[in-house]
């Protein structure tokens, strides 16, 4: 493809790009591709020929679109949303284009630099002290694992070098609702799961922090050592919010890392009147925030701050003969000491754009519009007979359910439920997740696109209504 | 910034980007930026009211641009290139506008199996039987994490539950040019990089297999258990080629997975008159190949094959309640199973984009040219009494340095290449790194880019000839 078919088959996409955003609601949300659709569909080989472009993007429309699960429909309520905002695509059609590799600062000084710069800017946003300071990475299980290996370097120096020394035993705790990345971290860092303890939630899914203090003097007592914490603003399943401050002095006063998992919330920092939820947060050693999930920027972009970096250092800095340099020697940073990969996409790009674009005011703007959202959408919940809140909404997500006919089984309640979430997203129009509480089978409904409205959480919850009669006139 | 606006920017910038493309050559390969000129020149925090793209996009060529080494110049010729070539920049633009997040397969049908797809016809132009199943992740430091994580679970299954049982060594082995990821994988997986075993290199810098059986029979007898071998074909420094089929078969014998790193020359594989540099490879458990390396695709992407996946699958999967879904129970795969990272990007796309446009016939041209200027090169270098060729040539590399005067110290000498190379990269018209073998400094000019043609070869050898007469004058 020479460079004049580039640009017309670029300007083309871009049309259809365009077409796509303005018109996504007219598709599914959720896909209705059956197994195995994409993969009949195409050939078992690549072509032995070069093809045109307009013959390959027919396919894409043909084969590939049907399969889609929008994450771009303002009707995606389900985990937590990825928003492809304007500027963040035009970051990343950039980012395509100029194909940076920012292992060392000299292969590219400027996604190096502009990376210190714009996690300035978000930091400043949030809230947080300078002492933090931010590593982009791609996803928020691979900036939990990085702040866990940290964390594991401080508790036994060397072990980068040494390995993890016999009768070592390690220990790490996180509530009922932390996320599962804490898990693979564990598995990954040669621990194991078993060495995570699962402290129990009160009635708000919130650590119980007696009970977290309890757990590590225990080990303390019996030999292992408390390598760190993790703790949540915002949980997977209802956004619930540990008490950091109170964790924050056990951990202080133990000598124990703490990681704070706000990947999703963490966002909602730039809202004063949400910044209490955070209180304590700026004591912990490492705190994850994604921004492809509540900022408005495309997959995947993952931001790990770091107040202990010499002990990030420690753990991954290694640096091969043939790539010393001598800016390496006088002070710059080179990305790939801060991590496991070498590689590194310019992906600061689009979350610069995207702050440049909105702004800190239009940050809040729709943070703020996504908070009032999801508590008018608790407020139809709790004023309707027929359903139930599960937990509180410090956020923008909703845990909800049927509560079922009088009488009906536990087991009768979950499968309503079950029904009730499948049949509104079978409709096309919405798509919500579930998770379980308490041994319940309970429907999300998680605001965070910023292309959703309130038209759309309306009707979300007039599909519900609907369907639930509906499943009740058959039940 | 509202859709007919993005649709104006994208089309803005589509041809700001084709421009760029095209006139590549006018900008030095290497950035002349000093460390600081980004972050001094953009304020310390996010503005507070959005601004216009044009405004963003002022900085971005006032600011961003000079401070940008050109990994899309032909001239680039340091460590492995990377291209953004057309179809690949294409399927990232599109990849942006979808957004999807692939964890499960119902969050994308499409980039799941499209994955499954394109891995297939990847897997078919290298000629590897079907038994490997591929898994993308963003780079080969990451897949050689995974095969090694697959490995140790195979080596003491249920690590990941348990954790390393204390009294259990466990060793690796590589040869001394084995990639820096190694050592840093086992740095994760808690094993340490005191687990790494370095078997010796022949003179042509390849390991020596006698020596790595020995190592593992010394480490069996003596009660370490032998985890995994990680041999090479194409070393970062020289492209060197581990003996495989040498290799595969001692690890055969005794039980020891084996791990091809090919993440640059893996693609060669598509080349008939390369294939027996391969001999054997089809033996290993698992192999990394990058097409964001030496295929013509942005980075990130690098594929992992595996033919223990039920291996990687125990290493990693984990499914919390949250993401339980009714395919899962039936077959498809999730591929939040296969790794670390939850939150997938759409990264298929782009290399089945690559691999349709050039068509295998067109993929193997290319190679084959890259590995033709290659052996021109290496044919000046070994015409030339004042340079000398230091490595085999078996792809697209090649190692050489200036012989320096009769009499000079090998430190002079050393120096005397360093000046050599920081002279032609000051140019502006190519870039080339070094490394060093046996103690001394070597200049490597690495051919990977798919613009470059043999006119930028022949400029990049005067200028070197050039170069070093300046520098002799003046010695």
């Amino acid at each position: 493809m020479d460079p004049a078919e580039f640009r017309h088959q670029a300007h083309a996409l871009v049309d259809w790009m365009s077409t796509y955003l303005e018109q996504v609601e007219r598709y599914p949300v959720l896909s209705r591709a059956a197994p195995g659709d994409v993969r009949r569909a195409l050939p078992r080989q690549a072509p032995e020929r070069g093809e045109p472009f307009e013959v390959i993007f027919a396919d894409v429309e043909r084969v590939l679109v049907p399969a889609l699960t929008h994450w771009n429909h303002p009707g995606f309520f389900a985990y937590f949303a990825s928003s492809a905002s304007p500027p963040g695509i035009l970051g990343e059609m950039l980012a395509a284009a100029l194909n940076q590799q920012a292992m060392l600062w000299k292969t590219s000084p400027a996604s190096t630099e502009l990376e210190e710069t714009t996690l300035g800017w978000l930091r400043h946003l949030l809230g947080l002290p300078e002492g933090f300071e931010g590593v982009i990475y791609d996803t928020a299980s691979i900036s939990t694992l990085h702040a866990l290996a940290a964390a594991r370097e401080r508790a036994v120096p060397g072990v980068g070098e040494s390995g993890l020394p016999s009768g070592t035993r390690l220990a790490i705790y996180a509530s009922d609702h932390a996320h599962s990345s804490v898990d693979k971290a564990l598995m990954v860092l040669g621990l194991g799961r078993a060495a995570l303890r699962r402290i129990p939630a009160d009635r708000h899914f919130q650590m119980q922090s007696e009970a977290l203090a309890a757990a590590i003097d225990e080990d303390l007592a019996g030999g292992t050592r408390p390598m760190a914490v993790v703790a949540t603003i915002g949980t997977t399943s209802t956004t619930s919010i540990d008490p950091i401050a109170d964790i924050a002095a056990i951990c202080e006063k133990r000598g124990v890392w703490l990681h704070v998992d706000a990947a999703y919330a963490g966002v909602a920092a730039s809202l004063p009147e949400l910044r209490p939820h955070f209180e304590g947060w700026e004591r912990a050693d490492s705190i994850v925030v994604n921004p492809h999930k509540w900022l408005f920027t495309p997959v995947d972009l993952s931001v790990l701050y770091c107040r202990q970096m010499p002990a990030l250092l420690a753990a991954f800095s290694l640096v091969p003969e043939f790539l010393r340099t001598a800016e390496g020697d006088s002070g710059v940073r080179n990305l790939m000491d801060t991590g496991i990969q070498l590689g590194r996409r310019f992906r600061s790009l689009k979350l610069w754009m995207v702050l440049r674009t909105f702004g800190a005011e239009g940050v809040r703007a729709v943070l703020r519009e996504h908070v009032r959202l999801a508590h008018l959408f608790a407020g139809w919940v709790d004023a309707d007979p027929r359903f139930e809140r599960i937990a509180p909404v410090p956020f923008s997500a909703v845990c909800f359910r049927a509560r079922g006919a009088a009488g009906q089984s536990p087991l009768d309640v979950d499968e309503l439920n079950e029904r009730l979430m499948d049949a509104v997203n079978a409709t096309g129009e919405l798509f919500l997740s579930h998770t379980r509480l308490d041994g319940r089978f309970v429907i999300r409904l998680a605001i965070g696109h910023y292309r959703t409205e309130q038209r759309h959480v309306e009707r979300a919850w007039a599909l519900l209504q609907q369907t639930l009669e509906g499943l009740g006139l058959r039940a």
